[in-house]
């Protein structure tokens, strides 16, 4: 009823958003610029940082505040607000300081040991760190609390309100539905080489990714991208958004796509509300729809012909050497090209899923217990054969892949195939909206799209959780219709095939 | 007498100096990466930081651990440690929370509005904020305490055991031998022009400042550099010591010196003992004896003829449009070259105190409310005539040209001349102790001067205080007698004038 109640919990609201934020610098350094002998320094230093955070959110008079402040709160933002903080209270309530202390030295312990096993090329130089991960994160699922199935619990931190009972079906219907349109595109999207062996110096690529993010309409005043090994998105507020890149010199594929996926997250985070900063509003409400927005813009806008027809005289003029014979439907084809690969972030948008298929099934198995980390890459290995239909040559372009893991995070793969889902069904909303969308995005003008996006999505921040706020704007939650219509539609196009057909809707 | 209180202390000994690597990190990035408009959100990072800080720092429990452990300590190290801890807790306990977040927001809203000031050459753009930031340094003087000096317990902060009365006369002497001194050598030390409107390509000059740091002897896995526009040395931890400098197109020698004096800073920072690493023991006891690192490396070292000798080749590798035609003599006499200046990071050996009396004068000044912020520029335009004996033309060349004010440091400047008198006296004792130091130096061999400063200075951190540390080396605590003698010796070798007369010893 108080509002003293209220005005306190805003101000410890103010400092844990304020220690988030930092928490965000100390890891964007560490992937970023941090020095090579400084690891156990920044473990400690997060270890600590992380230790506090926990113990000002789980404060006693924090939940009296709150249970005041649930009591007199009436205003929607305010109710949506105390919703969301009590949400992330009760999970770190149940979770003792000593856990996240020990979870916050194995998460960078396993950052160094990941890497150590990648460049020596052997996994078991990981396991044990990745054992010692699984076994807190089951600790910490436990101490949450699920109803039999731990994963719920590491799920839930990610997608709020999805469950492993749920989810599973979904990842099998798309398993059933991709695997034939695979077997059918498979090399089915044809043209002349476009990036073999052709230089794509690093310095042009860097600048043509710093001009592209000016084109899309990141605000470079609120933001920056730097380089890291596995780009992201992080910062420290929605006037400081960090991206990161990579670059490859034999090819642009992964700068390009990578700073338009790090775009759609960054834009994202510089559209919340600003009378939702410094309180838990100004964030997504789930990863799943988080990602929905850089899927977006890397795949539904990104490889579309439209918008290449625009940007790309201008990535010719910056490589004039390596495409001045190159076509722009012949790039377009190019990077367009459906072909089974062991290595997920250069998926193509139809396997694409049947990666997180794999990691979910294996994710699910570990948790449960049923799968042992020695016996982890050998399943790997097999369940990559049966979903994707190849064998990696080795761990590092296995099993070693993923930064995810490495970091102790599980439950956090499946919400790329959600966003998936959910970025056909914006898409799909956006253009019943915006009739002349794709001759906009034809002319470089993005505004309209990115202001759809504001209106509809980030500016509202976590009010409503992720489905709730999907149905809201394309009326209907959770499907893959949209999102096998889109991709039938296009590569049906761009193949020349008839591809087989889709399953039954809702099956 | 209790070892679980010497335990309990450790541990949040160890919280706080990670906390503090924290606060080095976001102010590094400030001055570094951050975007434009994040200034505001960063300002409240760091007040939260620093609050929570403070909080952890003065909590009762720390003070009955503390008591407790004092009682029962007898092992050497762990008393020192003790005593450079409840210094800081008791300046930290007299101060009350809610002013220390006051200042940590006026430090970045001075910050602010200095850049603002530089940028519109208009000091009453940063009057406001500079009153408020003395306002609140004597509230902070006040609430430590002082015998009737404010100016005392800010100085007491960067060089403890310091005071107005002993330093003011110091300064004075200083004044009295340097004013002839310059008279004598201001156009003395002649020779042709070396850096008039030749180009030093930047990228150039940041490479060479990078191999530089690897001849030095900088650990650049336990460190990194970076540029930004006031040259600094931070970080977050011994493995994790933090360089900058800034590069002028145009002129080699600020991006030369500048990583030459930082280097001397943060060689310090990385030879700290490993056993004192995350203890308040791992820091220098005074900011005069850093200052006294970074000078040692600049000026001692870093402008004589022997590391030239072995320097100059690789210079001129670099540049050989530019330095192809000068010989090593003229390049070393250019950058010994005296003469009054109005910017104190450009002033040569033999006039940079007389910036350092100037800044004093003034601080000391407006501590005691004998000058108002308005009149600031006026005095230090008399002041600037009278001691340096020129006026600057604007005031981005006069009373905006440092960093130090706008972030509410006052009693800081004096330890730069502080620094000077140390390193001077230090290396009378180096050069004793090594007998083929400057040989060594004229082969590019620094590993015996590295290490002799490792095993004399750099790793017993704060164990003695300053003037105890440096008398524990040379038999002398502080004097100007080594440092005069220095310069009468170089730059009457160099201007080849007879020099007036040192003043009488301890007068």
């Amino acid at each position: 009823m108080s509002e003293p109640s209220l005005d306190a919990l805003r101000a410890r609201m103010h400092e844990l958003k304020d220690l988030g934020g930092v928490l965000g610098l100390l890891t964007w350094d560490q992937e970023t610029y941090l020095p090579a002998k400084a690891g156990a320094a920044r473990a400690a230093q997060l270890a600590t940082l992380q230790g506090l955070y926990h113990q000002r959110l789980v404060a006693p008079e924090v939940g009296e505040w709150l249970e005041r402040a649930e009591r007199g709160a009436s205003d929607p933002d305010t109710r949506a607000m105390l919703k969301v903080f009590r949400r992330e209270r009760d999970h770190a309530v149940r979770v003792p300081e000593s856990l996240v202390r020990a979870l916050a030295e194995a998460q960078s312990a396993g950052l160094e040991a990941w890497r150590q096993a990648r460049s020596e090329r052997r996994f078991d130089r990981f396991t044990p760190a990745l054992t010692r991960l699984l076994e807190l994160r089951r600790e910490q699922a436990d101490a949450v609390g699920h109803g039999g199935e731990r994963y719920d619990a590491l799920l839930d931190h990610f997608e709020p309100e999805m469950t492993t009972a749920r989810l599973l079906p979904v990842l099998e219907r798309l398993r059933s539905a991709l695997v034939p349109l695979v077997d059918a595109l498979d090399g089915a999207v044809q043209g002349p080489p476009v990036f073999d062996g052709r230089a794509f110096e690093a310095e042009r690529q860097w600048q043509f990714t710093l001009q592209l993010l000016g084109l899309l309409g990141f605000d470079l005043e609120a933001g920056r991208q730097d380089r890291s090994i596995h780009p992201f998105t992080g910062g420290t507020h929605p006037t400081d958004v960090r991206l990161t890149t990579r670059i490859d010199a034999r090819n642009p594929s992964p700068a390009v796509f990578g700073t338009l996926h790090e775009f759609g997250h960054g834009l994202y985070e510089q559209g919340f509300a600003p009378e939702h900063h410094r309180t838990p509003l100004a964030s997504s409400p789930s990863m799943g729809l988080h990602e929905s927005q850089s899927r977006l813009w890397e795949n539904l806008v990104g490889r579309s012909l439209p918008f290449w027809g625009f940007l790309y005289p201008r990535l010719r003029a910056a490589f004039p050497e390596a495409l001045g014979g190159v076509e722009l439907e012949d790039f377009h084809r190019a990077v367009n090209r459906v072909q089974r690969s062991p290595i997920r972030v250069e998926a193509d948008e139809v396997t694409y899923n049947l990666h997180i298929v794999l990691r979910t099934s294996l994710e699910v198995r570990l948790l449960r217990d049923e799968l042992a980390v020695e016996d982890l890459p050998d399943a790997w290995n097999t369940e990559m054969e049966r979903t994707v239909g190849l064998r990696p040559r080795d761990d590092v372009e296995g099993v070693l892949q993923d930064i995810h893991w490495a970091h102790g995070e599980f439950g956090y793969f499946p919400t790329y195939a959600l966003g998936n889902l959910y970025a056909a069904s914006l898409m799909r909303a956006a253009e019943q909206a915006l009739p002349s969308l794709w001759e906009e995005v034809a002319r470089g003008e993005l505004g309209s799209l990115r202001t759809w996006l504001h209106t509809n999505v980030h500016q509202h921040g976590a009010r409503l959780p992720a489905e709730e706020r999907v149905q809201a704007i394309t009326g209907e939650g959770l499907t893959d219709a949209d999102f096998l219509a889109y991709l039938r539609a296009k590569y049906g196009a761009l193949s020349g095939r008839s591809l087989p057909a889709a399953p039954v809707p809702g099956a």
